[in-house]
């Protein structure tokens, strides 16, 4: 078991509430240690155990790695062509999900495992060090099944998502659809998924329709998670909530009720800031930036209590980006959150969307998962937007 | 001399307008010949004649490097609690510019040398091969002409911007930091600088300021170029356009007249796309991004015929990106520009507005300043906002 301390840290975000620093919990001039992959220490630089290899920081700021609670991965083709249409307000009748989903089914596993893997790790060099990863282009028994076979060769956070659209063969017959995620698919895809997702919005999944999915797949051991309220008013927030949901994603077009369904859930002692809410709204502006519409309102969220996290949405229709820093910039920018709060959203928050304590923070017994930035503050993020500033990754104590 | 042969390229970014390919002058699956650090050679793989060396592009799409025509490097200290004050919508009386302005004094030669070659190298490694320098900072006769010399140790584009603010010691008496600037620092600073450039806005230069010190400018040998209606209207368009500017940089507040001035610079034959106008029109919405702005009008612009660059306008106080790539995402999601008007303005429009016609082009004879994308078309640039998509960048032929 061999140890590392990360040395001459500036500024450390540890999202750990029990001490002063602020929302972010910051330590100023601290140094870390890692034993087998764990957080082992945090403290003064002078007074650093021993150990057995030092990583200069020179300054710097260093992060929790970044949590992306929500990202379709397992995916072939682009639609650059559709995205650029879109952008010049042309018509576009390419096809849209549909043409991914006829591309994926169309894929073999190495194509599919070699677009993950890109993905995956091009999110780690920009400081995503969790990445839930979704199904939901394959919408067969056996293509969601190695869709989330593939995803769980590289990620814990798996999610089923069968119920992302209705696949054309089953247009006019939805209810069979339902009955065949809820049957066959789910049993197959069981075995490699922690979540269970429904994309309920009109078009897609109705209110019965998400709830028959959602109930039983948590019938099969899943956690629940909704695309909810993206496109307009819907149910899918009030669902979520009723089904004890991990998170609600999207959350643009949200009422009173709606979001008074969300703060209902709050949990926790709030007196020091450390109280959080069982279901979280993930907010996901990169899919608002490539689709020119309005931001969700992450002031009026925070406002009630709310918890909020960030994350990318990565996929290739609607926000092809991975990058957690730009999600953190366009929060700043867009949704009124403050540089603290969206970095907080996008490490912590993610981690209450996930329901994970061991990840999003930096105290003893976490994972040993974190960025070193190239700047000497978290504000950097949301100042340099654009910039690449993630200058190192350590991940389970490992520099990538 | 050594060549060097860049081969499997997907799609070319020529911004070689004689043949087909649209306004990009995008060729596909070719391969491009570096000689002596500029392009000799272009045309179809197969074709390709012997090199040195060899450059695998495995089909990816190969661009002209960004020509990033607006930059403050030249400073000391960073901003970034004045930031996130602005974004909390708190008021901050920190002192804005002029805490650059003391900090920049105050640092020795060493330090603002250190700044600019870490931001150069930050910008080269996001694909700028072109980056233009101002100073502005110093505002003393010594402070003004050492910041051009050390602007100019790393690019032949450098301006002197002498009349950014007017400083604290002359705040009551504005005609004699108007004669200081026209009289010994420009003495001073024309031996480091091909441009001049002047900040007329309401609070900072007005017109009859602008006008002396851009003449002055001009009697002395330098281009203009001037900063212009970005928080109000203003004069700043139409004297830019009345002195012959190569750029009127920022353009948010337009009247129809101004842009019937610009469009009155048209030259060149228009039938193959391939005139633009005299006075180039350069956005700037990282600082409309960092600022909570609303954007310039990019799409009238264009469609009255004015030729438009985009730039980051890297600084500390309003825009600290160094990342065109972000830009281009910008102006698609934001100012209404398709992905290929955004990138010809992020290189061959750079170089208008530089009036160059060696780098933002990728034909024989130009500079091979060229970008490799992780892409397989320039529309991922827009269709993938805030990835680092830069994977390899040569300047004068030389990888970096
Ligand atoms: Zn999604
Ligand atoms: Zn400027």
């Amino acid at each position: 078991m061999s140890s590392l301390l990360v040395d001459d840290i500036g500024e450390l975000v540890t999202n750990d509430l029990g001490g002063e620093g602020g929302p972010l919990g910051i330590r100023r001039d601290v140094a870390l240690l890692v034993e087998d992959g764990r957080v082992a220490w945090v403290g003064p630089a002078r007074d650093a155990p021993a150990a057995d290899r030092r990583l200069d920081a020179r300054g710097a700021a260093v992060l929790p790695g970044f949590v992306d609670s929500h990202a379709h991965l397992v995916f072939a083709g682009d639609r650059a062509a559709e995205f650029a249409a879109r952008m010049a307000g042309q018509p576009y009748t390419g096809g849209g999900i549909r043409t991914t989903v006829g591309a994926t089914r169309a894929a073999n596993d190495d194509e599919l495992r070699a677009t993950v893997r890109r993905l995956r790790d091009e999110a780690l060099r920009q400081g995503t060090t969790t990445i839930e990863i979704k199904s939901g282009y394959g919408l067969t028994v056996a293509d969601e099944a190695r869709s989330l076979r593939i995803a769980a060769e590289v990620s814990e956070e798996t999610t089923f998502l069968g119920a992302h659209v209705v696949p054309a063969e089953y247009a006019d017959r939805p209810d069979d659809y339902v009955g065949l995620v809820c049957g066959p698919m789910l049993a197959a895809a069981a075995p490699h998924a922690r979540w269970v997702d429904v994309f309920c919005e009109r078009g897609a999944f109705d209110a019965d329709h998400t709830r028959a999915i959602l109930t039983c797949g948590q019938a099969a051991g899943l956690g629940v998670r909704v695309h909810a309220n993206q496109l307009g008013p819907g149910p899918g927030v009030r669902l979520g909530v009723e089904l004890g949901a991990a998170s609600v994603d999207h959350c643009t077009h949200l009422t009173d009720a709606d979001v008074d369904a969300l703060a209902s859930t709050r949990v926790g002692d709030t007196s020091d800031g450390g109280g959080h809410t069982a279901t979280v709204a993930t907010l996901l502006p990169g899919a608002e930036f490539s689709t020119r519409s309005p931001y969700p309102d992450a002031r009026r969220l925070l406002d009630a209590g709310v918890t909020v996290a960030l994350a990318t949405d990565c996929n290739p229709g609607s926000s092809y980006t991975s990058s957690m820093p730009f999600c953190v910039a366009l929060a700043v920018r867009e949704m009124r959150m403050t540089p603290a709060e969206a970095v907080w959203a996008a490490t912590a928050g993610g981690a209450r969307a996930l329901r994970r304590d061991d990840v999003g923070v930096l105290r003893p017994g976490a994972r040993a998962d974190l960025v070193i930035l190239d700047a000497p503050s978290h504000l950097h993020l949301a100042y340099r937007p654009g910039v690449p500033l993630i200058r190192q990754v350590l991940r389970n104590g490992v520099p990538q």
